[in-house]
């Protein structure tokens, strides 16, 4: 990580996809130990909406950690978007960019970005232009299903979660405090 | 979950395996969000030794997350176990044990246990036995590569995490605040 802490570094793209458990939670397990190193980090949850949860009350109790979260408090129907989903997803990604560009920060994580583009609420395009720019020193991490293969290309670092096994199959659903 | 916050729940066993990055961080994560719901959690570390990461400043600032850390400050080679290293993880296996038990944790994170599995550190036998005894209401989270295909069988949720692409694979070494 190329922050003030470490000459020579040089922050990379990373990207979370797949269709398993861990991919935004793999980013806030990121964001935990950059923030014990004393890395500035912003986060924006594109489609979290504005539901309180848990994740918020802790990432709030770390410290340079500011977090932005879009989208309606409500499931997105990709076959009908709502207008407001489309603008809320844009001004996340205006977010986002303001962020990975301004010099403040040195991780910027842009949770669910890959859901965003894949329902057309957003531009690949946008996205890649982001990337292209983005200062060398500055870390960014894309996360959600559905990862562009131009995502992917561009990236340096690329995880696939992959579900060997899931409990909503067995009739379980979302847990507090786990899945949400 | 089977936290006394909500009735009916029930902790699952969750398994963060396979050779890509994010297993140790889906867990941190994981612990992230449920510190935030106020759930009480214990997280040893079987392999870490007492290095200091990044994480540790900051699980630390969480409410309610207890973490202890075994193993030694160097790498295992697994063809030549030191008798040292196996006492390191017998000792990790039994304050596991000791905190999955005694009803004073709703989450107990076993990080790396799999890998001391594989490394004939611990027996596959006395973690199985582990699983089969935690009490129902105990989330158990079993990460590192190499999960064996018992565990995977008694496991609710599996995610492996699949090494798309890595930087390391560029000649890009581990970077502080990110990797470790």
């Amino acid at each position: 990580m190329a922050s003030s802490k470490q000459k020579g570094g040089k922050g990379l793209v990373q990207v979370f996809t797949g269709n398993g458990k861990g991919k935004t939670t793999a980013a806030l397990g990121t964001i935990l130990r950059a923030a014990g190193h004393g890395l500035r980090i912003f986060i924006v949850f594109f489609l979290k909406g504005d539901y309180t949860y848990g994740e918020y009350d802790s990432l709030t109790k770390l410290p340079n950690v500011t977090l932005v979260s879009f989208g309606l408090r409500r499931l997105i129907n990709r076959d009908n978007v709502d207008p407001e989903d489309i603008k809320q997803a844009k001004l996340a990604l205006e977010t986002a960019r303001e962020a990975a560009l301004n010099g403040k920060y040195d991780l910027v994580v842009l949770d669910e970005v890959n859901v965003a583009i894949e329902f057309g609420l957003i531009e690949l395009d946008d996205v890649v232009e982001l990337v292209k720019q983005k200062p060398g020193k500055v870390e960014l991490i894309l996360t959600g299903r559905y990862a562009d293969d131009r995502l992917i290309e561009m990236a340096d670092l690329v995880t696939e979660m992959v579900n060997i096994k899931h409990p909503f199959e067995k009739g379980i659903s979302a847990r507090k405090g786990i899945e949400y």
